[in-house]
């Protein structure tokens, strides 16, 4: 497909931060969650470099929080997810599946016990907020469910951590991996987190008040400017090179955790009440799908995303990328596994790719 | 804004008749239900004089098919919106807010009733889906829900009964608005419906066969051509001259149906079992705020949507577009009651804006 452009109007949601994306001189977006996502600045490549010797920082204010509160609130937050939310402490962030009565994804968000009967459901793309509310009120539950004023602001790169610890001071430094603390910002307190959607290293800012916007995107550009800070987004050929997921795109609502490679984030012997948990017990080893990666040496075009062996359709191509650090072409299959069972290759548009697990382990390929 | 590109992935779905909107030359999209939809092809204001005079072919398979069918379909479908729909025949599309029980609105979808106890909502965009399976869930309905293999299409313009006449016959020019027929198309029959988003009359064709995506889309170019057929997609000035909502732009789930003029079609005084029923007999007359029109004779320029009057927000401007029929500037505005009830123009920019009801009335207007 050539280029095309986005048309833009309110239901394509701006951010507290578009304004300053725009000044930075960004060139894509894409919508998510009803809202604007910058894409990439300069190129995918450049800006794909750029992540991985320095340091970016990102508008993901459509990581929608979706705050669960009320004496019902990790009952229903339970309901959701097949993994044991029981023993998350305040502050901490938990990957996992949301899936329904049948084990299908609805999404995989961050959980955040942000408080005491307070989640965050930091979300991908998806009406989770609905979902919730459909349950809550057919429940019956003593919940508040509400998309909260939150807009997520991602510190990513090698340099991170030493940007982020000029601008939230050497505190930052001790947040572990999917931990987080309420940091200071102009005498201001907001949540900051050790995550985000790249294996770069970094954070997540949640930044819980609009004013702040701009004062603090300014701060990080210059406290970082001898870091060569930039303006990023979610990049394309990092998140695929780290083997990273898509909702939507890697996988949708058609497709379990199993087919995913999500098993150990669910806990499916666990004494928890969520409503997918007969499912996927049954399921367990009876999936028909496996999410993998194939390799190829060189970019291969596919006919709609159709993967065939013998005129017989045994995957669809979700993600794909030409990797300009290993000189290989990138792609995440949803493949049939009987299939794989047999083979461990298979030749596309005359060239032969190489089938792996994901994550890519770069050791093994290159 | 300056014009960005969009970053187009599987998770901004293509549609069975994206290859063909390619070919037809589609320069922007926008993203609805996680799924492409064209928004213009020439210029907008090209594709405007084209949908009024002529006749255009829409790709509007992002109006997705909730389809919600079992013995308690009806129940469910009763339950999500103030409108009775207990009169609906078969065939029958209603439009139809959905509310949660907050009276707040979730969705404007058509809702048709395809068969006894099968109901297809064709939603606007927001996971309808999502909200159904959740109520469903938690009030253990008997139901299945599910987002059908439907791709509508819509034929709009003032020749559009004469083209989806020659393509599906004569029985077409006998449907009704909002009503609609099986008519057959190479021996396939589908539905066919009088409706659509635009005020220049038309059809919409409910694809049920993704094979016949190409064949349906070439034969109404071929028997199209002498009447000047063209590719389009909702257009943004002819839909705000019209005075047809969009849900997210004009109004979003923090509004409710009184504040975007959506009363006609609750009937709130009905026996009917709706979520909403309590929490919208009390908002009535009660809504703080009103979705108007404001007409200037130059284009404005609004900081950040905001109508201010005495340094106070009075308003927040959700659509607007230059009428190059008119030549006016028309905004959709949602604006506090309280202002309307005292005045009926005011001067944004230094430029006096007349306050009217929706839709504009071009009789009094010009």
């Amino acid at each position: 497909m050539a280029d095309k452009l986005l048309s833009i109007s309110r239901r394509t949601r701006k951010t507290p931060f578009t304004p300053l994306v725009e000044a930075a001189g960004v060139k894509g977006y894409t919508v998510y969650n009803h809202m604007l996502l910058p894409t990439f600045f300069d190129s995918n490549e450049s800006d794909y470099w750029s992540l991985c010797q320095d340091v970016q920082v990102w508008d993901v204010s459509c990581e929608r929080q979706i705050e669960v509160s009320g004496p019902d609130s990790e009952r229903l937050i339970q309901l959701m997810t097949p993994r044991d939310i029981s023993k998350a402490v305040i502050g901490q962030g938990l990957y996992a599946p949301l899936c329904d009565e049948n084990g299908l994804l609805i999404n995989d968000p961050i959980l955040i016990k942000f408080a005491p009967d307070n989640w965050w459901v930091s979300i991908a793309d998806s009406d989770v907020r609905l979902w919730a509310r459909g349950l809550a009120f057919g429940l019956g539950l003593d919940v508040q469910i509400r998309e909260a004023a939150i807009w997520p602001l991602a510190v990513q790169g090698p340099k991170a951590e030493e940007l982020v610890s000029r601008v939230f001071g050497e505190a930052a430094r001790s947040i572990r991996f999917f931990r987080s603390k309420m940091l200071d910002f102009q005498g201001h307190s907001m949540m900051v987190m050790r995550s985000g959607y790249s294996k770069q290293g970094g954070f997540e800012i949640y930044l819980n008040d609009p004013a702040l916007a701009e004062p603090l995107w300014n701060e990080l550009f210059k406290q970082g400017a001898d870091l060569k800070v930039r303006a990023g987004g979610p990049n394309l050929i990092e998140r695929i090179e780290s083997g990273l997921l898509s909702y939507g795109n890697d996988m949708n609502f058609t497709h379990n955790p199993f087919e995913c490679g999500l098993d150990i984030y669910m806990d499916l012997d666990a004494d928890i009440d969520a409503m997918s948990l007969k499912a996927l017990r049954a399921l367990r080893g009876k999936h028909v799908h496996q999410l993998v990666g194939i390799v190829f040496d060189d970019a291969v075009e596919f006919d709609d995303f159709r993967v065939e062996a013998d005129g017989e359709l045994v995957g669809d191509v979700r993600s794909q990328v030409w990797s300009p650090r290993y000189n290989k072409f990138l792609t995440m299959v949803m493949m049939k596994r009987d299939f794989l069972a047999d083979n461990s290759s298979i030749t596309i548009d005359g060239k032969l790719g190489t089938i792996v697990d994901l994550p890519f382990d770069f050791g093994n390929i290159a």
